[in-house]
Formats: C-alpha cells, structure tokens, sequence
C-alpha cells in the first residue's frame, strides 16, 4: 500500500533516540527497581483543588463541543496572563487554546514552516522538535548550542545558519535539556537576526515558571518583536497536570486567525471541563508550582555537590526546568553507552546526550522529578557506577 | 509576515459555511428563543457513569502522560470491540487512540494522502472532510451521491472519478448529512473499485450505533478489503460524550506503525483519565446509546410525517444517524435563501444543504437532537415560513 511522505520523514523518530527509556520501562514492569530519571513528569499528584474542577464542570455539563479558538474562560485568563507579563493588552484574537504544548506546537509550526523552508533550532533540542520540523516538511538546521557558553543560543550562532529558506526560529527558555535561560538582550540580540531577515520566532515557554537563576525573558514581552513571534506553552509543568493536556499558543491576531481553519481541521476543539480547570489553575499562584521548582533545584544542586566532588564528572547547574545535564567525556566513553551501562548495572536510567542532537555527545541528562532521597541513591549508584568504569580503564 | 501555502488552501473554510449557524447563536445569546437545528450535539447528557468513570481515574492519579498509542485499556475494549465484530483477531497493534474522531481522521489523512494526489469523497459531504483533505495537500474528487438512490455511494460513479493520482475513497456510513446507510453489497462493490486500482478506503463510523433502517456494514469487516481499510470513530455519538474527545483509528497494523511518530509530534498522547473513561464506556451497552437512536427516529418519522403532509416538502426518513435532508426544489429557492429566511421570520436554525456540497443544492439539513416537542415547534414553524412563502409566490 502506499503511504504519504510524511510517514517516510517521520519514520524511526521516536523510537531508537528512547531506546533506555524504554528498556528501563521493561525492567520496572518485570519489578526491577529502577530509578528513572529519563523523563520529565512531576513527582507529586495533581493538585486536587484542579482535579475537582475538572470534575465540577464535567456535572454542570461542560462536556460538548468546544470550538477551534477554544472556551471564553481559559481564553480571558490567557488574555490576562499575558497581559499583565507583557504590559499590553494581549486580546483573545491573539490566543488559541489547544490539548498540549506539542499539539501547540505542531500547529503552530504547520502555519509557518513548510517544503523549502528551514527552522533554525538549538542543538541539542527537545526530542519532539525534530518530528514537528520534519512533519511540516521543512528542513531543521542546528545552531550549535555552545557548552562553554552554558548552553546559550548566540545570536552570531544562528545569523551564521540563516539562509534564503530560513523561515522560524525555534527557542526554548528555560530549555530542555540543558537547562538555560535566555537573558532579555540575548533574546534582545536574536530577534535582531529574525528582524534582519523577515523570520519568525517560536518560543517555547513551557518551563516558563521553572528559574533557579536569572529571569524569565521572552520575546514576546518585547512589543516590536511580539509582531513576529508565537509563544506556546501549558500548563503541564507548572501545574502537574501534564495527562491534562491543556496548552496554548498566543501570537499576532494576523497569525492566529490564519491558523483557525488548521485547528478546526485537526482537532475540532478540545475539552471544554478541561479548558475550565485550565482558566482556574491561571487565575492564581498554586503553591505546587514552587514547590517543584525548589525540589528541582535542590536535587540539582545535589547533583552537582554529590557527583562533582567524587566522580570528577561536571554535572552543569542548570538555569532552569526539569533537567540536569552531566558531562561524561572524561569517561571517554559515549552517552549511549554510559546510560546503557548505567541501567544494567545499576538499575538507573538517564537519557544519553545523544538523543537530543550531535551537541549531546559526551553528555546525559538526568531528570530532577524523582523524589530526593531515589536522587542520593541515584548518585550513589553513579558513584559506583563511575568508580567500577574508572578502575577497568585504569 | 510569510506563512506556509497550507494556510491559503485552508482559507474561509469552515466561517461561511456556518454563517447561519452562528447567526443562530448570536441571536440565542441575545435572548431570541431559536430552535437550533443545525449542528449534531446529542441533547442528553453524558451519563453519569461515565463522568463518574473519568473523576475516578483522576483521583487515582491518571493524570500523567500517555503515549502515541494509547492507554492500555482503552486499546484492550477497542480490540475486544472490532474482533467481535469483525470475526478476526483484531489486535492491538492494529489500533490508535486519538482524542475524537476528527483528530483520527486528520491524522489517518495525513499518512496517505499528500500534494499531488487524490481523495474520493461522496458529495454531499461533512463539512470538516474539506478541510481534512486540502490540510494534507491532497485534492478533493466528489463523487455525486444521488438522490434517486437515496444519496448511497455507487460504485460506478466512484470508478468514474478514479485518476493515476487517486490515492483514498473516503466513506461515511451512516452518512452525515444525507441519513445513507450502505450494504454490504455497495461496500463490496466499492472495494473492488478500491482493489482494482489499489486505492485505501477511510471509513468514518462515527454514527454506527444510530441505524433505524438496514444493517451496518464496514470494509474493514471484510477480510480482503480491511488490508486497504482505515477505520475512524469514536465515542462522541453513540454515548453523549462529544467532548470528551474519544476517538481512534483501526487498520492494518503496518499502518499504525507508520502513524505513529505523526501521532506522537502531533498530540505527545492523549488524557489517560478519559480513555479509562473511554475503556469503561466500551466494555458494555449503555442505555443511552438506544435511547439517543430511538429519540432520533421518532423525530425524523415526525418530520417525515407533519412536513410532508402540509408543506409539500419532501423530507427524505434518514436510514441513520443525527440528521434529515429536506427537499425543498419546490420553493424555487435556494437552501442558503430558505435557512436565513426561516432564522429571520421564524427563529429556527437549519444547515443549508449549499454547505455540504453542489449536490446539496435545494436541500436543508434539520439535526434531530433537539427535544421532541421542540422539533413539532419546529415544524410548525417551517409549516407558517413556507405557507407565506407559497403564498408570495402565488
């Protein structure tokens, strides 16, 4: 039978760059016991207060069809978040509610980027990035995210990858994984590059809340820049709701009604008892939403004292997120072959660098959501881990 | 600002067609008491054991991430569901659990058919499949469902479409908006079509459960033909959970396995919670399910019945789902004509059959999801409108 291209772009994404996860995942159900630090979901429930929103709404009926844009409450509490963070007014024209940031996302990136066209992203990247570009039919092209520069995208860095086909800037801040946080005037000095060359910039916000260090910066929040920039984010990390899947993108008025048709097509409206819970969990300050940036930041800092001082291995405090990462080069041995390693030996998974871009190399990505006493025993189980590896190469 | 081309392809889709639909609406929220019969929202609510099911699985903490598949239960009932009814082991890996039918639908479109090829669609058709179709490149080819055959899809008139370019017949059965349930024999006949130029034929079932007259018949129940058979549908119709967005797709298993990175950039999963919601709803008969269908025949038979006698329309007795198609030739005008004169002088909203293709001209769509006594309103109503009508004409 004979299958659209797209499936050919997308094929095998996904799937090997896991491949520890998954076998990680195997081990837990045959009762291995794991400590998984591969992905990024919160270690504490759902706040119950959002979970009896959910369910109010579903009583009081709010279990029909919504519509493309999305419900008037979650819109008018989006409209005022980014109005009081930006200092404008952000009207609901600009805003469309959707199941999730990546659906956000996907979306988003359909609207903008197509065949012919490139989307500059950082390497390393998110591992869904890649499946967004390719699916859209536009080429990725990498701007080297540098490790002596923390991780930072470099203006410099993405003028020298821009083309005649360049269309999108992809940014992400706080980022996944390496945990950076752009500042105002490194953000200041990038859209100058998209302003140079007529792109747009997508941001990816969905760490938004997550800063141990520095300050959030978008460039949305900067109106001359807002003209050419989508923000897409959620409420998944913020508020331990991932499963919910309640995100948004918010951008020009232009954009958005360009968009519409796309969202009616794909999704023809998400959850109105959902979107409900979602204009709750925006109306104020949830404690859960410090509570997991303080439990982050200790167990990076963990990382950072625990395995710094015995393994000489550099684990690099990250700015912000979910997501410590470790460089493993002094091992001289890959990420691959470290996170492989460290799971059958140690029953400890972590993600190799690798998954996430050819900056990766030499690097793992822990992540911070597992509770910290599972962190001091991950690290000891590193220690050892290192130790046994450091010995055999001796 | 450039955007990708799908944007343009996109353009004005699904704003004019609903033109009288949303005047409806404006009017409604301005107080105006009108009889809304132009979209298909069942008029019971979700039962309660499914709203109940849902707030279960939250507190019981499914409320993390999902995967591009599925949650285990609700592929498990799926899987139960098609090998009963099909005869055949249907097996897991031959299912994908998307957040509503038109999610599913969307994505299954996208894995076939691209720029430069072609997909077969009865016309009338529903209102979204347009946008489904040019979303993914793909031209769209009406195949004249005729009147005289009661709007069934003839195998002849899909060969007489069929192009080096076509890729996918799209098939919806029972159909919205015509009320056309096929046979088993048309389904074959129409596969044959489908073998003979190795096409894939999408099957949107959405309105299984709702058939007053005849048998439901699928290809993918046919052995041979569920090789080249993607299957949408979901639970919105048939247990009054519209949106809750529970839907999938089942096919061939290399199928799934091609969609599934498409799944995972689009959606990074779906809401655990409401496919335990989903898994339940599917593990027995509902009440609600007969009683939707029953409610729905009596009022078609009703309007068969009072418009029929006294207005001289012909109101075609739907072999199933949520709508009937009036033929209103005689007025000498036009369906878009008689549904905003109808909303202006006598407040009840119809879908002009205009907005479901050319071969809709001269008909109206009446939903049958309103209360009975409000569809002899209704009829009462249409009864004045034409009668005044008829008399300016004479």
């Amino acid at each position: 039978m004979r299958y659209a291209a797209i499936t050919d772009r997308l094929a095998g994404l996904g799937s090997d760059k896991w491949a520890v996860h998954w076998r990680a995942k195997s081990l837990c159900a045959d009762g291995v016991p794991v400590i998984m630090l591969t992905i990024g979901e919160p270690d504490v429930p759902t706040p119950a207060e959002l979970i009896e929103a959910a369910t109010r709404a579903m009583l009081a009926g709010r279990t029909g069809y919504s519509s493309g844009r999305g419900e008037e409450p979650v819109l008018a509490a989006l409209a005022a978040k980014y109005s009081a963070r930006t200092g404008r007014t952000v009207g609901v024209d600009q805003l469309m509610y959707f199941p999730g940031t990546q659906t956000a996302l996907y979306a988003v990136m359909q609207g903008l980027a197509e065949t012919g066209t490139e989307v500059l992203v950082g390497d390393p990247l998110y591992a869904t990035y890649d499946g967004v570009i390719r699916a859209s039919g536009a080429r990725r092209v990498s701007v080297p995210l540098r490790r002596e520069h923390g991780f930072h995208m470099l203006a410099d860095d993405v003028e020298a990858m821009v083309s005649e086909r360049s269309r999108v800037i992809l940014i992400n801040t706080p980022h996944n994984p390496t945990g950076a946080v752009l500042t105002r005037d490194e953000i200041g000095a990038i859209g100058e590059v998209a302003e140079a060359h007529d792109l747009w910039i997508v941001s990816d916000e969905v760490y938004e809340s997550i800063i141990f260090d520095g300050e959030f910066a978008s460039p949305f929040d900067d109106a001359r820049l807002a003209q050419r920039t989508v923000v897409v984010s959620s409420l998944s990390k913020s508020h331990a709701v991932t499963g919910f899947r309640a995100g948004w993108c918010v951008g020009p008025a232009e954009f958005t009604h360009k968009l519409l048709p796309l969202s009616e097509a794909m999704l023809f409206g998400a959850q109105p008892f959902i979107a409900d819970m979602a204009a709750i969990a925006l109306s104020r300050t949830f404690p859960v939403t410090g509570q997991m940036r303080e439990a982050y930041r200790r167990r990076a800092e963990t990382l950072v004292r625990r395995l710094g001082n015995t393994t000489g291995l550099k684990v690099m405090m990250p700015q912000g997120g979910m997501f410590a990462m470790v460089d493993i080069t002094r091992l001289g041995i890959g990420g691959e072959a470290f996170a492989a390693g460290l799971l059958e030996q140690e029953q400890v998974a972590v993600m190799p660098g690798e998954a996430f871009g050819t900056e990766g190399a030499g690097l793992v990505r822990v992540s911070l959501t597992v509770p910290d006493d599972d962190i001091e025993i991950a690290c000891d189980r590193i220690i050892a881990f290192v130790e046994r590896l450091t010995a055999g190469a001796a």
